[in-house]
């Protein structure tokens, strides 16, 4: 490979000025640990005279990607553009001509990451996206090598950023939603069209990822079940702060038994989980594994350094394997067959909160249809309501199937005492009391 | 290598038992990751009459050494015996034998982590330490792969989990040091001579090893600056929280402009710092590095299946390199000269606690006094104390030079109003009001 690694890069946007800052300024370390130079030579963007922040010096910038595809001195293609199929196209571009590819393509890779593997492998490439799961944060790593002996669990994340800011508003400052997000659109954590963040859609795409690499199984896009934040009230966060919980948006992903769940949705968390102190933008990935225990890897979700950080680490990643001769090694095919429980296998613990009928006996036949459920109770709360002559009740269940709370719900609904389900949540851990 | 590998271990305590467990359990996912059996072959113990809860099936148990470094069919060794001189030995005929090693102990790689590496390096093996730092959390992979691309400028670990298992004691529920040091002896958290950990010395071994990875220099044990936990008191505790701080025992290294710092101390962390949140016998490694910015590595610090797990990872990545064909080229030399800083160098925040004259024009000389040597207070406690005509006072100062804080202390002393300096401790973070 001679003295110099060069890099094409698809993409000049927020994290593709970071890779460019990075390998400007990172220079004296990867020249340390790799014995050459790494340099960007040409980056594809769409609009040659837009004004802009990185000192590109003398890389060339062109709208035309073969002049980056086709150019035989790029080893390694780092793709940094976004979208889904003409990323595609040029990655598949980029192995036919024995590149290697760094991507940070989330949806790529939750879509078509089984194919882009089986053509990295193909071609003898590597194929790396650390930086397309919790920004910089080296969790793919963490998992594929820091726990590759360990049979896991369970993993669960809090993977987007956007929500985990708002969540953390409405808890510490009492914002309410609408408010919290506006907030968080001005400080440019969340995007003028929040819709992907805040109803789980990005989580979902990154647990897909992580459930993959996690299990050795094909999860798909579409087996992870998604529930957003855009309903959550204050109230809510306020009855489970008051009971010893926070509420973050949870990815979730567990295999016992040889059977998977997946699922993004808002969570209580106990007060003592570690990902419960985990606040604003920052990311965290709870991995549980037989052998290891309770493990978590934090920090930055997403921003340019941190982003750019996580895809040089794979290109440092790649540059060792072209030096060693092993490119094209790292993909070992699924290993497990692709159960998915069904919600009687699925257990959990769950808080609920619903009106009644302030009258005798109300309490007596609810306690009676969860005791029939085999459904019983960590904690109540029970207060008249000033109007209507209602009462709130709140419980937070042991843990019981889903498959039981889902037909505790479909009873309460039919019960004339009972006035509106108003919410339910899922809960981990025990608070303490 | 044929379809199985081989492994002979030295220790059948705790860890090694763990080692037996895991390879046994974890067979299949082994299998699928490496295409090929591991098994343990022969062990190396001091007692072969010992019952043992592991069972070892036909595993050959010796007491004779040579009987597993001497065996050809045996590609990698796991050192779990601990101690120095004699696992050094081992080691080193290990390498000869061209065996690669995989090893749990930091009290060896701390003090001869260098001269083991160039001679796996001058033999082609691999040599891998991960469970010598924090357990089972994969942290040197995190620093070494995850970040490679980063320039790390600070690390601070909460690596020894007895320290902090007694910490948490005093802190949450109000132990002395004494009762809860007792505790942590009555649970197995603390060993019957507990100097090593609570003066800070286990600390100081793991940051040494991670000094030296994370900033590529030759940082020696003796480089380690340790103060240990001995000697705190529940009083200073209760103001810490009162102020918004937890102590904990936090191993810190910094290099910045090219100059190191590394040190153990009982410090107190603002509440809202990652690692405040860490508690009992859980350790947690808290990464700064100049674009990935705020990063944590947490979970188990010890025990015999987390440490294993980290073992395992090890000889994962060993067994990989063997079918690859790149054992040996984990080893980068240091890159950096070792310039350490001195006390006018070393910045950070004090909490001082002492005892005045309780008259006129005291507080007014001690606050001149630092204003002389340019530190300034972000808070300050003040309280008669009932006996004695005396008052109590707390600071805590913004950022200063450790010599300039030194020489206030100097002169403090040296007033006549000052009855006692009764504590101080490092703080790192800024407490939320």
């Amino acid at each position: 490979m001679g003295k110099s690694v060069s890099i094409g890069l698809l993409g000049l946007g927020v994290v593709g000025s970071g890779v460019v800052h990075l390998i400007k300024n990172h220079q004296e370390k990867l020249q340390h640990q790799l014995g050459c130079d790494v340099k960007v030579k040409s980056i594809l963007v769409r609009d040659l005279e837009k004004q802009r922040d990185v000192n590109v010096g003398d890389i060339l910038l062109t709208t035309n990607p073969n002049d980056i595809l086709e150019d035989a001195e790029i080893d390694i293609i780092v793709e940094v553009m976004g979208g889904i199929e003409i990323a595609r196209e040029y990655i598949h571009k980029a192995f036919q001509a024995k590149k290697h590819v760094v991507t940070a393509n989330k949806d790529l890779v939750a879509l078509y990451g089984r194919e882009l593997h089986e053509m990295a492998s193909k071609n003898k490439c590597d194929f790396y996206y650390e930086a397309s799961v919790a920004g910089g944060i080296p969790i793919l790593r963490g998992i594929n090598d820091g726990l590759s002996s360990d049979r896991i669990e369970k993993v669960m994340g809090i993977v987007n950023g956007t929500t985990n800011y708002i969540l953390t508003k409405m808890s510490d400052d009492g914002l309410s939603y609408d408010v919290a997000l506006k907030q968080a659109q001005e400080l440019g954590f969340a995007e003028a069209d929040p819709t992907s963040d805040v109803e789980g859609l990005d989580a979902a795409r990154k647990m897909a990822i992580l459930g993959r690499l996690a299990f050795s199984m094909d999860v798909d896009l579409d087996d992870v079940e998604v529930k957003g934040i855009s309903d959550i009230e204050l109230e809510d966060l306020k009855y489970g702060e008051q009971l010893g919980y926070t509420m973050k948006l949870i990815g979730y992903a567990d295999f016992q038994d040889k059977e998977l769940e997946v699922n993004v949705q808002p969570t209580f968390l106990a007060n003592n989980h570690p990902l419960s102190s985990v606040k604003d933008e920052y990311n965290a990935v709870y991995v549980y594994g037989k052998a290891v225990g309770e493990t978590m890897f934090y920090g930055p979700g997403a921003g340019s350094l941190p982003t750019a950080s996580a895809i040089m680490a794979d290109v440092v990643a790649v540059i060792k394997n072209i030096q060693l001769g092993t490119t094209g090694n790292q993909y070992v095919k699924p290993h497990f067959p692709k159960v998915l429980k069904t919600p009687d296998r699925r257990f959990g613990q769950y808080y609920l909160r619903f009106h009644v009928k302030d009258e005798v006996g109300v309490f007596s036949r609810i306690s009676s249809l969860f005791n029939d459920l085999k459904i019983s109770f960590k904690r109540i709360l029970q207060h008249p309501l000033k109007k209507d002559e209602k009462a709130e009740i709140i419980f937070i269940t042991h843990e019981t199937s889903l498959a039981n709370f889902q037909e505790a719900l479909k009873q309460l609904n039919e019960l004339d005492a009972v006035h509106e389900i108003k919410s339910y949540y899922k809960v981990e851990g025990d608070a303490e009391e």
